[in-house]
């Protein structure tokens, strides 16, 4: 129970944080009512056009796309839990729990405003407190380009986005890391760093600018959080037993290979909201297109996995399989709406064998990534990156100058705040608690009882 | 065995009330063919406005919506098993299919046009039987105000609510309740007992017209669904050993929190549809402030109540985080189309808060509720209902007025039919049966085999 | 690991089919840049009329139906790994990550074109390779009667079906079938059986033009699916131990209820965008009455199989509900756009007692089929199409004609193809791999793990 104290001083530090948020955001208005009076909504209906019907359709478009991406986190959820061990199971569920909770109230805080920081952004650094609160302003939207949906819908569709670099870094630092070590880092990457560096792009911050292309996030989002883990787990150390700490090393397997597979089904799905609402419209042409090309690059990234191992590994192993599926859809997700489906087929075959040497590479030089989420996330995130310098119109060398900023930004980022957070409170639990499980040490339930 | 008179029996009952039902309704229009005739559709397509555009886009999105409130049923159906014992999991999951299914034709039967029985309803008591079958009024509808969508869309997105109720309270006789007598509560309930209750808000009837505000029903459903948890769990009494009887009190845990933590994952999926459908259009700037809302509230429950159970427990209680989402999104469904999000969070932050006491008030009084639905959807219910009248429009004294008569009539006709079951058939399953576990004694299976 | 040399092998055929078609295919422009230009991007948003908003919300509908079809195949995998033993969960969730994978891609390459070869098609036999490349074609396609999404729209949702037959085939086979040879087997179904027979009614080949109707596939998907399915267990035979050899007759019990409660679960709401975006638009009539149907037909199903089991076998049996609910959503599948919705439950409930007396006549006769599939898909498939004639308008005799052509081909091409993959390289495992479990001894991993 050593937890106790840092997690209560930790969410006294959170409460704190709200309140300066609500204090600096438009006070008065912040806890109005909601009003849609009869008269506006009648006349709406009455006097809607053909292009009002567009915006229409968008808005229900991205919300679905939403509640698909949302189910992501169920996905990240029961893959991490799969490929672990059944003893810090209730661990990682409070983990993705506290993860896309505090990542949807730190974006409506924070992260919303800062990553669309508006017009007078000098496109490098931005800050900006609380989601817009002015409901009236969705019919003026409707006159800018881009904006075919209300504020409320941008903001939920990107608030489902910006839990998931920390969600990666949690498979990652599975089974050893310190509970509210952990929480401290969330709220950091997911408040700070993530809606910082998604500007330069998502923003029309410096890289957008200049023609780098990230679709739906292979840098963004997903290179993100790989990277963010490597510098966690280089902190962090292997599990023990793993190399050899103590007694011979040993392999480390899942407790749950179905509750793996559903996670990857449930990413795979939600990948295609993930994708399809990047369109940021119902365009009929594009949206057809970017999810074609998520299910084909995942299958293709599944099968060239498949033959992968069995050249390698000599087997039909599911665990990389799973992977596999999952690195041909981060590899397609920087391109997915301007390449044609045979290049989708490829860009997601490459990932799904890169991500196996990238696995083997990483165990090689004994880096314990439970769930390999920087091989899945981070490597192929890269890869996906620059092959829309090569498959789509993107200059090569902006897409390179992109992908290694956000490599660079995430790791060297990460590395020094979990070292401050090592220095300060410890980020790996001992070594009895971590014998036992985090589920008894952290939390003294177990996940799983026969009774 | 015991269960096989009575079951059949019950089949019978049920059969015959279709046969009543059918007979009662538009006889020979009943089992005619549909036809859509080239002609009509293509004349549809040739003479679609923009306002007609609208029709449609609202009733995809509400067919949608319906699609992720069946998902719910799912939901519901992992997290009870999930918080029992593994001995009782094939009980519930056999209850839930029987709950959605018998739900789904009850309200086909009776429960759609009781619930929404036109304007010759004395605004107090209604009941009709069956759903409408001329499909070719929905061209008719496009000029009422509200009927955004066709008959059958209104039929199944409502359809899908109904069985919630019951299926709440599924979840608070687990492990000890007959099946079959549990079979003859839900008839009663879904097929009586809401829709009569409903149509007093959302049928047009007396609580509607002095000003009571329940959007999606955090008293209609949810509180419903509570208290008449309640009324069933007091006459039932608590499961053998957990306060004491035989032997010294002991808690009774959950059989797979990754089973729990699907259903909550899923709930808060399928809330989105639940909440944005209530909407009852695509209209844009409310659908997307009702999912932010619900999005957000359901964060803030989980937040609130991961520091409040740290606080009072000492612990990082993963079961508790999981009620904590649901108290909070139990609490914006009343409220979630007219309040801004900063109130959304503050309600449920407050539900989460709430859930906590509530969870330990009743363990306290010795009433054995498995999955804390009296807590989650009756009391979080409640206060959602009471919280429109502070954040929202609505005149406090008839939400008080309101959520009281929700309560009230949930409680108390549950207690007389869960009674007359008792004295009729039992509600109780003996101790050994209970001792053995429902899928053996009842089912004759088991849900777990390793061979 | 016998399955080494033929997996690689089967691996090199499959990269060589990729080359073939892709030369075959459209060269230049399989890999070109795809672009839609801010120019047509604004000119599509101010041009934009209201039959164009029906286009692209028909467009976004198919979509998510896409999305909620992918979701059935999350379904069978956990309802096959839930209604099988634990040592062969890996094996199934391999195989329907292939099955999927595969199919996705092989529809890309041939079933797209030769299910759907257009205007120059005998109406028998065709065969067409690589999806449409020309994205400008949606804007033509808008005059086209049905045709109301791009080609992208249409592939992807049409490929979300194609694997489903091969599925159907994972799950009757299960626990004893050669890993390679399944595969093998699923490319030949899914690359071309499925597509070819699928012609002579969706692709306006000889059934369609007869007046055959099957709207969803009852047959065309899924009794295709269960006679091939019937095809190879003959050819199989019954798992070990199952009819006495060795030792006495037993019960073979799946190893986890809650694995397949969450299939069937998501089975029906995958079956809301199977059946609904077969309507192949959002006519808000026609989704809405066939979401409808589809919903009651489950629930019919579900409550006539308790019933049927109830008096058949004297115990609520939970799997027997499980595939009651899919029984009801099978019969229903060939019919639910031309029926109404009373109708609808008569053939969901006729299904329902149907799958029982076919599950326990196909256990009598000592055909072992682990998850029932040829029961639910092949008999309700044939039943649901049969119905059509009955309760809609298609002529009874073509009804009979069609449904038995498509039981005849699946069956027979199923028996010779399963049959010469036999020959060559053997269809089943050693009895001391089936002992041991295909998850040890196909892929060498165990699915769970206590540590």
């Amino acid at each position: 129970m050593h937890s106790v104290f840092n997690l209560s001083r930790l969410t006294k530090i959170l409460l704190l944080l709200f309140a300066v948020g609500f204090a600096l955001s438009q006070g008065g208005e912040l806890f109005a009512q909601h009003r849609v009076t009869e008269g506006t909504y009648d006349e709406y209906i009455d006097t809607i056009t053909a292009e009002e019907s567009f915006f229409t359709i968008s808005n229900v478009w991205l919300i679905v796309c939403a509640a698909m991406v949302f189910m992501m986190h169920l996905g990240f959820a029961t893959l991490e839990s799969g490929l672990t061990r059944a003893k810090n199971t209730i661990n990682i569920i409070f983990k993705n729990l506290f993860v896309i909770s505090s990542g949807l109230l730190l974006y409506a805080l924070v992260g919303f405003r800062t990553m669309y920081p508006g017009t007078e952004f000098n496109g490098i650094m931005s800050f900006g407190f609380w989601i817009d609160v002015n409901p009236a302003d969705y019919l003026d939207i409707m006159s800018a380009k881009y904006a075919n949906y209300t504020w409320w819908t941008d903001f939920i569709f990107q608030a489902m986005f910006a839990a998931t670099a920390a969600t990666i870094v949690s498979g990652a630092v599975a089974e050893r890391v310190k509970l509210s070590s952990f929480m401290v880092f969330t709220i950091v990457i997911v408040g700070f760093a993530y809606p910082v560096a998604g500007s330069w792009e998502w923003g029309s911050g410096w890289l957008d600018r200049n023609g780098f292309h990230d679709f739906a996030g292979s840098s963004i989002v997903h290179a993100f959080g790989g990277y963010a883990a490597l510098a966690c787990i280089l902190i962090l150390g292997p599990r023990r037993g793993k190399y050899g700490t103590p007694g011979p090393s040993k392999p480390i397997v899942g407790h749950s290979m179905p509750l793996a597979a559903v996670g990857v089904f449930l990413l795979w799905f939600g990948w295609f909201g993930f994708n399809g609402g990047s369109v940021l419209s119902a365009h009929p042409e594009q949206i057809g297109l970017v999810v074609t090309n998520t299910a084909l690059a995942g299958a293709a990234g599944c099968l060239a996995c498949m033959v992968a191992t069995q050249i390698i590994l000599k087997k039909p192993d599911v665990s990389m399989a799973l992977n596999g599926v999952l690195a041909g859809l981060v590899g397609i997700t920087a391109g997915a709406d301007s390449m044609m489906p045979a290049s989708a087929i490829v860009v997601g075959a490459i990932s799904g064998v890169l991500v196996v040497f990238a696995i083997l590479f990483f165990e090689k030089i004994k880096i314990d990534d439970p769930v390999g989420a920087t091989s899945v996330h981070g490597v192929c995130g890269t890869w996906g990156t620059l092959a829309v310098g090569f498959f789509g119109e993107a200059p090569v060398l902006w897409q390179l100058i992109g992908c290694l900023s956000y490599a660079l930004f995430a790791f060297v980022f990460s590395f020094v705040v979990f070292y401050l957070i090592k220095l300060v409170m410890g980020v790996r639990v001992s070594a009895e608690e971590e014998d036992v499980g985090l589920d008894i040490s952290e939390h003294g339930q177990e996940a799983y009882s026969i009774d």
